[in-house]
């Protein structure tokens, strides 16, 4: 029998995030780095050499060579945000399904174009969102969906903070308006908006409003803010996300009948274990209140990043052998996602009014 | 020796929480539950019957005769908030020091008239805020006043709900309009308020702002709401409390340099051991971070409540042996969360405007 031809994956750029992609498709069986490109073809060797890639891995000096090889099926884009509409555009052109770094783009409209060259392409769209793969989140979403043990949505609180060290305020791209213009909120806060709309199933929001206080940059970059969505049968959602704070990744989902809560969302404390917190039906006793929330641990085979290369190159194979139109709904949550992330900014801009989705 | 003398209560009214207090009372060395009113003698008797009190605990068939034993010194007040104005100051005026239920007043005028007359008559006030008392406070407050472990508040995120039976929303004297008006604001919203203000040393927040969505009754009781607090300096606080949750006692604290998380803040788990959860100066690692919070346990030689009252009672007795004035202390923290909680009415009430304070 023949061995089954893996989707082949072409690297643009070569960020530190990328070290982290080229190990999670190293651990699939579905798929593998083809191709690096750097905009200097020393940049793309060493990154090779340092990732310990196979010596077959082609290296570009140019992203263009990079598109150009009819060989790249996938290209994986963990530029500069500012970067994105560019090359993901001139990516869809050329056949190459993407798989984007979030924020996906720095605007809806940004987004809508790359969506639209992806679907009339017909490629597939993906944002870097790791954590959805997680065997976690679809265990928790059971949870969730569970009319005894949980019930309706009622709140959702979500806190994704890291305490940047100088060096990453002087010199990280998400600290600079002509690369990552939107800061924290687009990095961490990407991640909390998320979360929310995967909790309420992605039905979006009447209204999001900025939390005073936001924090911007001399460049005007948001580097600490908040704000709270709401939905018209009054579920709420707030979210805090911010360079300045103890790394933090608190996630709490509050039901009519259950609560759960977990402490690492977006990152597991652990590559192949991750626990959740449910509690269901507590209540007042006599002297005390309970039970307790209880711990489930889930044992996941591969870092999330690798399932989440495993799934976006089972979801090409799909395209490529049967011809089928790509899946609608990972550039869906994509849009629903930046929708938020970009009210949230206008909400700030405009002295935290609230913005009527 | 002589036996030391023992603050005598008289509790004014039979409400459940009463049954709570008249425990703690009966558990300090230094109080004793000295007289029970009701609006009718049999239920003040059936209430020392029902809670096992001594049979020499005087009964009283209205509150006014009880505030004319000239040998109670402090009354406690668990009547509906709307009755709270009337009979703290009838109290006040005759030299009683005052243990009151939270929310202490309807509004801030009438707290401050309460207080005022309890200065005027050199009597003690506290509000009945039982977790204050609990040892897990003061040593989580030594956590975050710790430059190197917790480092500045940024972020409080506060959490109590409960789901109220279809019997608790037609008779419990918190759903209606004419006893208990503020509703899940003044019950559970109380607490968290008095949270994120101990939190932030009693700072006051510069505004607050209601979330939208906040439920009112027919009456207009609120049942569920939540709002943001921020100060000048940037710090935010939200908080959310309801009726209609699954019981949630959350609250989380984050810092530049590290992160609180109890679950069961306002009223412990379990009696006599309580835990809360720290971490510090957490970190990304390779492929993880960490470390994980790490849990406190706190043992408590006896319930909050019995702490509150050892402590109303020891305020009390310095009182009564030195001549000295009331701790200013309890009264204030009192009015600020009063502050608080009536500047979250108003901005329900006028639209969720912002309210600056």
């Amino acid at each position: 029998m023949a061995e089954e031809k893996v989707v082949r994956f072409g690297i643009l750029g070569c960020a530190g995030i990328a070290t982290k992609l080229a190990r999670a498709v190293g651990m699939t069986s579905n798929s593998s780095v083809y191709a690096v490109a750097s905009r200097s073809i020393d940049k793309a060797k060493a990154f090779v050499s340092a990732n310990n890639l196979p010596p077959e891995v082609k290296t570009y000096g140019s992203y263009e060579q990079l598109l150009d090889d009819l060989c790249v099926d996938v290209v994986y884009i963990p530029l500069p945000t500012s970067l994105h509409l560019e090359w993901a555009l001139k990516a869809a052109h050329k056949k190459k399904h993407i798989l984007v770094e979030k924020p996906p783009a720095l605007c809806v409209e940004d987004l809508d174009t790359i969506i639209e060259a992806c679907n009339n392409n017909g490629v597939q769209f993906m944002d870097g969102t790791m954590w959805m793969h997680h065997p976690r989140t679809p265990q928790m979403k059971t949870f969730l969906q569970n009319p005894d043990l949980f019930g309706d949505v009622h709140l959702v609180n979500c806190t994704l903070t890291f305490a940047g060290s100088s060096k990453f305020f002087e010199e990280d791209i998400r600290l600079k308006p002509d690369l990552d213009a939107l800061g924290a909120l687009g990095d961490a806060g990407w991640y909390c908006i998320r979360a929310i709309l995967w909790a309420n199933d992605y039905e979006m929001p009447r209204s999001v409003i900025a939390h005073p206080g936001p924090v911007l940059n001399e460049g005007g970059v948001i580097t600490s803010c908040g704000a709270t969505l709401s939905w018209k049968d009054g579920r709420v959602a707030t979210f805090h996300c911010s360079f300045h704070s103890c790394l933090t990744m608190d996630l709490s989902i509050h039901g009519s009948k259950g609560n759960l809560n977990l402490y690492d969302f977006a990152i597991p404390y652990e590559e192949n274990t991750a626990s959740f917190f449910t509690s269901t039906n507590t209540n007042f006793r006599d002297t005390a209140w309970g039970p307790k929330p209880s711990e489930h641990r889930v044992t996941a085979e591969f870092p999330q990043e690798t399932l989440m290369v495993q799934e976006f190159a089972r979801v090409v194979k799909g395209i490529q052998d049967s011809g089928g139109k790509p899946d609608s709904q990972w550039p869906s949550i994509s849009r629903k996602t930046q929708i938020v992330m970009n009210a949230v900014k206008t909400s700030i801009q405009e002295g935290l009014i609230s913005v009527t989705l």
